[in-house]
């Protein structure tokens, strides 16, 4: 086993070859765009006179970044630290394969949503896509965590990224599709294609290494760190790319509000399923951030406070009855091991999200818009606007999401299943051990774990 | 006691209810101001020709925001965690309390500051806004932590955010006081409210769950992750209300220096209290934090940062002496068992804040404010301002706040004294066991723990 | 030894005195600035008419500030709560000196970078200023951590703020230097400051706290809330204080990519150098950040993302490589014993980070530049600019500094060996029972570690 699963030559090769392939992509691809550039902007500010350096991109823009920055480092790696002998990778892995994702997801990004003269442009917007891609390959590493390599995690990423970059091409500029906060291209994608891949990847003697596959007291604690900031943070999540001014405004309010309705929603039914009326831990660290993927297509339109509550407090109750009632049927039935439950938190919350989007898409009039119509719908131009036609779109970007997404996650699936990526025994799931060093030497047990 | 402290069909009826009643309130009375509305915002700036989209206060407000929510959920979140059995519902109840609250008061201040046509508008000031007053009751919180269950927290919640937003209303628009930080609105108020709830709740019998009223290695770590965090956190806690450009940069700054001051204040009495000069964890935890809460009135005003650090020194002076010598007297002797000490944290430096507010206002003059003085005080007016009459406006304040916290605390400590909430029995206080799933397995003992 | 180490008169009087120093100096010589002066701003304001309060300089960098902030406090102390019974004593003592080491940095960068009759001006700039001044200081702390009371760390402080203020003033003004991100003034002075302070310190018989002198699992997992917000939050450090608009947005960016290439290359080499493969936490926890110091001088200049993640490859993997073979050595053969590894994180990167931004320098040229020469290099006035000139300069910097940071080390470390602050003895370093109240009752072990 010692030799199966060891990294010593797998990881560092791969590593090492990855950052030299991205280094010399971006050395002939990259390049400043014109709020990054010391050239550019200076000579623009110049010429035009009318703009100023406090209209740079990166006033608006950096402060939610880091936000979402918080969110895919701290939020989703903490978010996994819940398992009892899985913390060192859960925090690890994750910073791991969000570095190399987000620097692959600028170039295929780039590739995709249009080159300027050959040439790929980054700066504060780019930045905030890449985070974005990379959360979705961090939905997926739920669905597996504790089962992979940190070699068949890369892997994935690579496939992963690449996938949501045509997805999202196809959404945003082909469909026109509104997904700022991304229910669809990041939540929906990454948890479709996650559940499939762990599909692929079925264990079916995965109870051998059942008593680790669960939380301990303090696991739950650091777990929750990752809960509050992803909580916290998920306004500026869906709001970090909306246009500037009243959307921008308007989409970090609605999620605020959907949020605080789903937190309700969480605590009563983790209450109501339990027949001693106790809380579940698992159920307050992921369902109550459900209304936050709820409204990451439509936070950005005329939602409404009341309409974002109605909709945090279906996406709060769906997926504390998700963890509850169907990932054990999903287990059993389909064959599908989803560890962290990204079904119940991305899965069918993006749905609903996608959902959402497209009806109020559709109900979206100039009347309630006024000048602004266009300003949240691209093809919101004054007499062109088709509210139906709209909806429309939206749909067909669920449907076209979800296929990419199972079909992609098929592919995938399959490739991290050849047997050269070091991937951990049955018995050995959910085990630090196997990747980290290991040698405590806790001189007075007693004093040093109280 | 399993039957008496059931939270079964209480805890998810009372979510359910008063969320349903919210999002009826918020479909009939909640609107988008200004600079969330789509069409508003971009018919004004069309019009005017002279507002762009990055006036608009999203871009003011909005990362001062997040620093106040960070403060609201992990600040006072991990802050309690610093018990021992109790940390899922020092962060998991405030998470609940905190979620409830904020929509509530939406509702109440909106109400009582004012409605446009029978409308409450909302934007991200009145996100702020509905933030402190959740602060107030986390406050609060402080003070019954472990002793009551979520039921009694949420009908605390109730209470409490409705005569918040009465006082606020008193002080803010009928005195016309200055408290940007909330001295006395969120302090003073959360705290002697808090108080005086504990005190009617007293429990002669709480020795019988003393082992469990304590702190143990980790979980003073965990708390120390919320002190630091409201430390951080604290220039933008003050500064968040204020006016734009200079109110707002200097209470931030006023803020910083009087922190500063008063870490130093409380290491140095922590350790000179002790009889062997050690450090207690309790001291730096809480009493670090004071001087935040001194300026909170003074801040925005000429203070000066010498000003702002001698507060902050006084506010961790008295801090820590009333950890060390006043809370066992109020315990014993006045039967106030306040489990976090929010007397001496939030109830003297609040205090405190509130004259310094009024001295500082009493010798506020045009000579040294120029243009700046209507900038911070409304009634700054040229030619009518009065300083001494500012100051006593300011005094009585403090006064009604603390006659309003002492009639509603009362109040509402009976209300939740009715033997229908499930609070827990004099034998498990302090104890998570009773409201959350803790059925661990901890497959390896030795090395799960170290 | 409890007589020896008892800090009951020491600590208080150190910190009463130093505050109450502190408060006079600042009641005599600081003033708010014109961003932060009521009088001021709106005199400024009404007088010129272009002036907007969206321009007061709070808005360009409070939110980098609040980054900052948490690096120093969250990030610092955290990171260093690695040591399985030093938790307190290093998020304590973090918090202790960093608190007065922004204030006594705030007088001597004011005193050194000019003052205005008489007078030092202060704003969110000088707030940024003096926290990256502070940053040195617990950088030399992570040398001696453990080793040292908080007695003598604070005198270490009084030093070292006042030498790295000279040494800044050599830099910035006298050799017109870059060094936004302080690759020069914060990172290699901290770190080669700190190495002789250590080095003067020796302990031959340190093997006797050897055992404490570890991490285990919980505390690892929490040095990790440290290295996560040190690496998310760096692009906001570098970029804190460059000029607004493009240099600023562009030194976040390079950082980005830098750090997202350096924790590839630290995953790379941490596994390829363990004989088994197994990835090592205390590589992961520090080399990963090498690469925002190896950007701190370069990141404001076209450096291009290409060229970041060069450097950011290279700065991981000397880090790595110098915790697994540099180290070792340096114990053994130099006796310095180096409990971070200081000069893996910030000696050795922040070398190359300063001969990065002389190459760098030398080769900017108004063709790449263009108007935007001027904004990154005071001295790029069209005609004037000899971009050898400047790469030699920065080149002298780098050993000016290093000068500064031997010399200013040996004394102070000679000062700190005087037998009067309490220093711990041989057999206790690394242990917090020394310093801090830990008389825990934990009732029921069993569920309370797990």
């Amino acid at each position: 086993m010692a030799e199966a699963t060891n990294m010593r030559l797998r990881l560092p090769l791969l590593c090492i070859i990855l950052e030299v392939i991205l280094i010399i992509l971006f050395g002939t691809l990259v390049e400043y765009n014109v709020d990054t550039d010391a050239k550019l902007w200076n000579a623009n500010k110049n010429q035009s006179a009318t703009r100023h350096d406090y209209e740079n991109e990166f006033y608006y823009r950096y402060p939610s970044f880091q936000d979402v920055h918080v969110m895919i480092f701290v939020g989703f790696g903490f978010l996994m630290t819940f398992l009892q002998r899985y913390g060192f990778s859960s925090v690890g892995f994750n910073f791991l394969i969000a570095a190399f994702s987000l620097q692959w997801a600028t170039l295929m990004q780039g590739f995709f949503h249009g080159m300027h003269h050959g040439k790929i442009h980054v700066g504060v917007t780019s930045m905030i896509n890449a985070d974005f891609c990379t959360g979705s390959v961090l939905i997926s590493f739920g669905a597996v965590l504790g089962k992979t390599s940190p070699v068949q995690l890369l892997v994935m990423a690579i496939f992963e990224v690449t996938l949501f970059a045509v997805n999202e091409f196809i959404l945003l500029t082909i469909l026109g599709a509104n997904d700022a906060g991304g229910s669809m291209t990041i939540h929906t994608f990454g948890a479709y294609f996650g559940l499939v891949v762990t599909r692929v990847l079925y264990r079916p003697n995965l109870d051998k290494s059942k008593h680790r596959n669960s939380s301990v007291y303090h696991s739950d604690l650091f777990a929750m760190i990752g809960t509050i900031y992803l909580w916290m943070f998920w306004p500026s999540f869906n709001s970090a790319i909306t246009n500037y001014g009243d959307p921008q405004h308007r989409t970090a309010m609605n999620t605020y509000y959907s949020l605080a309705s789903c937190t309700l929603a969480t605590f009563a039914f983790s209450a109501l399923v339990n027949p001693e009326g106790k809380l579940d831990m698992v159920h307050i660290q992921n369902a109550a951030l459900a209304g936050g993927v709820a409204v990451g297509t439509a936070g950005e339109m005329m939602l409404t406070p009341f309409g974002s509550m109605i909709v945090g407090f279906l996406a709060g109750t769906i997926s504390v009855l998700g963890y509850k009632y169907l990932t054990p049927v999903l287990e059993s039935k389909l064959k599908i091991q989803d560890t962290c439950g990204i079904h119940n938190l991305h899965g069918m919350p993006g749905v609903l999200g996608a959902v959402v989007g497209a009806v109020t898409s559709a109900l979206a009039s100039p009347a309630v818009y006024g000048n602004g119509l266009q300003r949240v719908f691209a093809d919101g131009e004054p007499g062109e606007w088709n509210a139906q036609s709209r909806g429309g779109f939206q749909a067909i970007s669920l449907v076209v999401t979800l296929g990419m997404a199972l079909i992609g996650g098929l592919v995938t699936g399959f490739i991290l299943k050849l047997p050269i990526y070091g991937a951990p025994p049955d018995t050995h799931c959910f085990e630090d051990g196997l990747y980290w060093e290991l040698e405590f030497n806790a001189y007075n047990i007693k004093l040093s774990v109280i």
